[in-house]
């Protein structure tokens, strides 16, 4: 089951190995969509035969290698569909370099990598993920420009922790809305789990929209940091998705919302910025929905970030109250999914993904009808 | 086992699968060596499922996958050796699409894979190959220019059949003057396998040149062809490897090299246009080298044709002398590797391996000395 095979292979239009045999370089770049524009997508480093040491090292290599595979596919998709629903003009892509990034991610590494992603010449752009550090996508920006998200660039963003948390703050009022029928938070009861950066941001625009807040986090100067925003309460973070609410959001790891928890939440609400919260798309959200809970799908809700990286793809200025604008539209998105999801009675996970799709299928079509055949 | 597990990985430096859901497009694309310049090498289409039927058609489809990753790695690497040997700046690749040509191969689908080739940017450059036809060819290249070999371009370089076969008579006037000591071919007994386009040029320069010729074929007008030329032998198929000569000219089929072949050889020396001789690399040729046969490495000795593609993928205008200059150089090269064969009591077909490996690696490393940082 190489690729096409794959049982998260879905019409991706590129998947590229590629290898340098001086620095070890193996990566995979998976180009899901180019529909709306260049696909766009962060660049993970990942061991992934660290959980098969107990096995011959060639079946473990064989076996990291279908993994690595597995998730470069299914991420690519993930993030066409982010893109699409955030109306930016960036199709979805990611890549993964195979090994451990502390004793294969040298500079030259990098630069290797950057080569390789020059070659698909910008249909893919690389950004930050697990196991890549600013630093070391400055090296992969030595030899290619198709690298976004890099600090101090000309069309550089900064941190996309505000916008991210701005949307998610948007998403919950439109969420609320149609759950709870109410146009303001005052007095709603929000449960944050996961204060880093964007928790932090959120918790300061919900304090301020007058919400009531009970927050957890692993890190007590992260709690010190909102206890100081205002009256908030604490718990610990084990019982935080089952605490008396009427907002869940989760902002912390992904899997939250799995088979043990979901019948221990009493938020009729989830909304909130970790990525992948569910378990197994088209699961837990029906488990969800049966249950009289709205849940905001993952990557529509936590898209701020993504969008203020359009203007760096497209080497534009970054105009402030465009992005800001692009940022707030996230709660009419949100809208017309749960209006959806009503309307059919099935989970806003999978209406998410078929609304993403048909902008996908659409833009591609019209992409095709438009390609001029070469000159003779 | 998808790609960098693959048993005929060799450091690729990218293996991209392209599929379009429209078409059914489902292609892999290998470019195994860029140093020496644009990767270059044949399309074949083929139904790697067919040998499949009697498996579930899950598991078949994976091994169809499989098997294209097999083939078109170890293709596309021996495109590079190919190219490196004939002193080319040409790089190696291969592509494979994977499907019935008959019933899966529109024009519609050959479009879409020359917008894959086109994605490359000039990385590959697409040419005929089994199942692929100059008509779909010219379907693909009206997406993208990077295909070569087409039919009354304006740098084509038409029928590449008298190249290889002036290729292959040199070769065996090296081999002859190597192995026989004898300088002219008058009265060497040549033995000829097949009379296609290369095999009938061939035995026009080997008549002219006074050698005597035993030939076969299937086709009764191949035949014929060469018997118009001259006073020929003409035998059975079947038994023309193991007739009484000097020189065996395998032309046909690959494969012709194998267990049951070799002990009834009574040529001295192998030397013929057609690709892939050998059933096993380091095998077969050592077991003629033992035998006091001297192999001259296919893809050295029928390189003349793709020798008349490099000025096609460079748009230069065709310099009939300077091809034919290059041509000529087969026979040289073979020396070498038949110097060194016998220097070090080594198979002709690792020591040409090892001069093509040589050749490229030296090439990288000085076009990846030359690589400018990209500008801040």
């Amino acid at each position: 089951m190489p690729v096409f095979n794959s049982r998260s292979f879905r019409d991706h239009e590129q998947v590229v190995f590629c290898s340098d045999r001086v620095t070890g370089l193996k990566a995979i770049i998976a180009v899901h969509s180019t529909a709306l524009g260049p696909a766009t997508g962060g660049t993970r480093f990942w061991d992934y035969g660290a959980i098969y040491k107990s096995v011959p090292v060639d079946v473990a290599e064989s076996r990291a290698e279908e993994d690595a595979v597995y998730d470069v596919l299914r991420l690519s998709r993930g993030m066409s569909y982010k893109n699409a629903m955030a109306g930016l003009r960036l199709g979805g892509g990611k890549s993964v370099i195979i090994g451990a990034p502390k004793t294969l991610g040298t500079d030259d590494l990098m630069r290797a990598f950057g080569r390789n992603v020059n070659r698909l010449g910008g249909n893919y752009y690389a950004a930050e993920d697990v196991g890549t550090s600013p630093a070391m996508l400055a090296a992969a920006s030595e030899a290619t420009e198709y690298v976004c998200g890099l600090e101090g660039g000309e069309f550089g963003t900064g941190d996309p922790s505000p916008h991210t948390a701005l949307g998610v703050f948007v998403g919950i009022k439109a969420a609320v809305r149609h759950r709870l029928n109410k146009t303001d938070l005052k007095g709603i009861r929000v449960a944050i789990q996961g204060l880093g950066h964007v928790g932090q941001y959120l918790a300061r625009h919900l304090l301020d929209a007058g919400a009531d807040l009970i927050v957890t986090d692993i890190v007590e100067d992260n709690i010190n940091a909102v206890k100081a925003m205002g009256d908030v309460t604490v718990v610990k973070p084990e019982g935080i998705h089952a605490v008396d609410c009427d907002v869940f959001a989760p902002c912390a790891l992904g899997g939250g919302l799995n088979r043990k928890t979901i019948p221990e939440i009493k938020a009729t609400v989830i909304a909130g910025a970790a990525n992948n919260q569910l378990e197994r798309e088209g699961v837990e959200d029906e488990d969800l929905r049966r249950r009289g809970a709205l849940y905001a799908p993952d990557y529509v809700i936590n898209a701020g970030g993504i969008i203020s990286v359009e203007s760096e793809v497209y080497k534009e200025r970054l105009d402030e109250d465009a992005r800001r604008a692009k940022v707030l539209r996230i709660g009419d998105t949100l809208s017309r999914i749960f209006e959806a999801s009503d309307r059919q009675e099935r989970p806003t996970g999978i209406i998410a993904n078929e609304m993403a799709e048909d902008i996908i299928r659409s833009a591609g079509e019209a992409k095709l009808a438009a390609t001029p055949a070469a000159a003779e």
